[in-house]
């Protein structure tokens, strides 16, 4: 081994510089596991602060997102539309591994700082692109957030009840699943770089990282010969499994998936009721679904007769597969993440004490990178453009007076 | 560059060899990425074959799932709960870079194959562990699902209306959120790795790789200073934004989602109401959100006039973020994805002509992984235990009749 390194710092990232154009929640989001598996991420905003930041005109805990996503980032401003500030993304891409931005298609093009021009100033670079359908294709223009994606993905279509309206999942999945595929693409073109010497261009859009998880609804369409399924509730996507939903208890909801049969022989040990074991009619998963409804009300009319963490104890006991359904305070509080170190309660300098996640990406051995609160807008300005890039305070005062950073 | 580098494919992960221990949706997912960015994955499964399989008792088409999952990787048979089994998988792993397996905590130590002693044989291998809630912490133990899960981290009690009960996203997010996630904390430690020489275990749990994506619903938690947020139907999140809705049309949804102000203004204009670009009370975002159900209500007393992708166009050319509720038949045959090369169809020797995804990890100027349909179980045992382990065709029909693989 070398002497520079024996000296890297533990983390699995050391040494990588991240200039980081992501916005709102796809982009932060795969900066924030970089910067948390030990990267230096320069988070670039224009001037007025990302979009993320401007939902606060409606409500100030509407930053909340921000602050939640943008820990251990060095925050600076720079403006894309001046030619100096295109001037300094460039020489900042020079001394750089990664550029991430999930603008729309054409966008970094138009700036004049597409792909081709950055690799040539820097051949190393990789270069993560997000985009909505990505940057070809008859879709390529569509407008994306999360809630059109989920629209146009199918995911609306299966959820929600077979008499109700199409609904989205109440996370913002579509954002944060492209997020980590981002993530996940940029690491493996890093990778690639150490063997091969070269960056590349890596894309990844919304709508496709979607389209694997609608695996069990799809396999109710191949069955059904191109048969639109139903929407299909808290039952199984492909009704192949029961017992398998939602269930009412006395204070609230459970979910039960009753995977193998040995769960539901001792689901009917928990339930008292052994003498069911016999019954043909609920003999295998199979002939259950057959009969699902009638097999749910069953265990419903056991459920709610009783509190909530009472039955989940019970079933934990009979090592069947259930959880109870929790509401987000529970889950904000929820002293195993918290215990785990996932969830922090830092004190932010804007919004006071709050609660973030660290990474859902555990690297047994590695330190730990220390929690460092979301930065303001250009609160590292002095830091990325003097100590790193090498300005003078002069160059740094006249580019904030000519309105560049 | 050596001769060795100036050969190897043009793909990102040629080279690297995979031990696939995955099973039902998040292993796979995440070798499936592997073997399209060309690393050799050799899945193993029981002699009876992996779990996601077995679904094939309740319909032919829960294979489906499996055909969309496991393109591209070598399908071999082991028994690891024979001694000899054992002992294959050690030899194996002392070839292998990468070493995958999302069984519950504990199992793999209990076979006596946990990570201190397969990296003992390979310090060079990335072990990565995917579990539902980690491997340790009060938690640990809960045995976990995707609908378990959805219960247990939050996504049940933000999704549905508020007047409704909990709901489960319909995709299986859980699943693919935690598969992809344990992708990338694989490569982030196998780039480490060609920085230090040492592999090391990666960890991912299910729970945790779905907080972040919360983000807009425990900001109205923060504002609320504790009050448990509403489930908001298709409203946003943190009910921050206005228009932002699932609207019926003549014969169909769509959804709208109103980020700027001039989109607003635009869509006044598309519904041909320029009038109200005058009313202070829709002047702002924030005001509109004080209105929401009012304003909702205006949009679609509009879009039921008319079908859906009728309006879809109007509001395309008019660049608001707009897209139609489509269902999983409009989705499968996507001509966008097609063309793309996301979604492919082949001809499956078990499913006859079926569409497979690719990947949504899109890596510009590498070849193109031509997919191979999932392999039958046991399929390469010849391959793999011979040409790749160097037993010999005695030794192959003798783990055979022993019931090894």
């Amino acid at each position: 081994m070398t002497a520079a390194t024996t000296t890297r710092p533990n983390m699995p990232l050391a040494g990588i510089t991240v200039i980081d154009l992501g916005q709102i929640y796809q982009g932060p989001y795969a900066t924030l596991l970089m910067a948390k598996a030990g990267a230096r991420v320069i988070k670039i905003e224009p001037r007025e602060g990302e979009p993320a930041r401007l939902r606060a005109k409606v409500a100030k805990a509407a930053t909340f997102p921000f602050a939640m996503l943008n820990s251990n980032k060095l925050g600076v401003t720079l403006n894309l539309k001046s030619p100096r500030g295109i001037e300094l993304l460039k020489q900042m891409v020079g001394k750089a591994d990664i550029l991430l931005e999930n603008y729309a298609p054409g966008v970094m093009d138009r700036l004049g700082v597409g792909f081709g021009v950055l690799s040539a100033i820097n051949p190393r670079l990789v270069y993560g692109s997000g985009t909505g359908y990505g940057l070809d294709g008859p879709d390529r223009d569509n407008l994306a957030m999360d809630l059109t994606v989920q629209a146009m993905s199918g995911v609306m279509s299966i959820t929600g009840f077979p008499d109700g309206p199409p609904l989205k999942a109440g996370a913002a999945f579509v954002d944060f699943m492209s997020g980590i595929h981002l993530y996940a693409g940029i690491i493996t073109a890093l990778y690639e770089r150490e063997i091969t010497g070269k960056g590349r261009l890596v894309e990844v859009a919304m709508q496709e990282t979607v389209y694997p998880a609608l695996a069990s609804n799809l396999s109710f369409l191949y069955n059904s010969k191109g048969e639109v399924p139903p929407r299909t509730g808290n039952k199984h996507g492909g009704l192949a499994i029961a017992p398998y939903n939602v269930y009412a208890t006395s204070d609230g909801h459970i979910s039960i998936n009753i995977v193998k049969e040995v769960h539901w022989t001792a689901l009917l040990e928990a339930m008292n009721r052994p003498d069911l074991k016999a019954d043909p009619r609920y003999a295998t998963n199979a002939l259950r679904c057959a009969v699902m409804d009638e097999v749910d009300a069953l265990v419903e009319a056991w459920t709610r007769k009783h509190p909530r963490d009472e039955i989940i104890a019970l079933l934990k006991r009979h090592r069947i597969p259930a959880a109870p359904v929790r509401d987000l305070r529970e889950v904000m509080n929820d002293k195993h993440m918290h215990q785990r170190g996932m969830l922090e309660t830092i004190d932010h300098p804007e919004l006071g004490p709050i609660v973030v996640p660290t990474s859902p990406l555990r690297y047994h051995g590695a330190d730990k990178v220390k929690t460092t609160p979301s930065p303001s807008v250009g609160q590292d300005n002095d830091a990325v453009y003097g100590d790193w890039l090498g300005l003078t305070k002069t160059e740094i005062q006249k580019l904030k007076a000519d309105g560049v950073i």
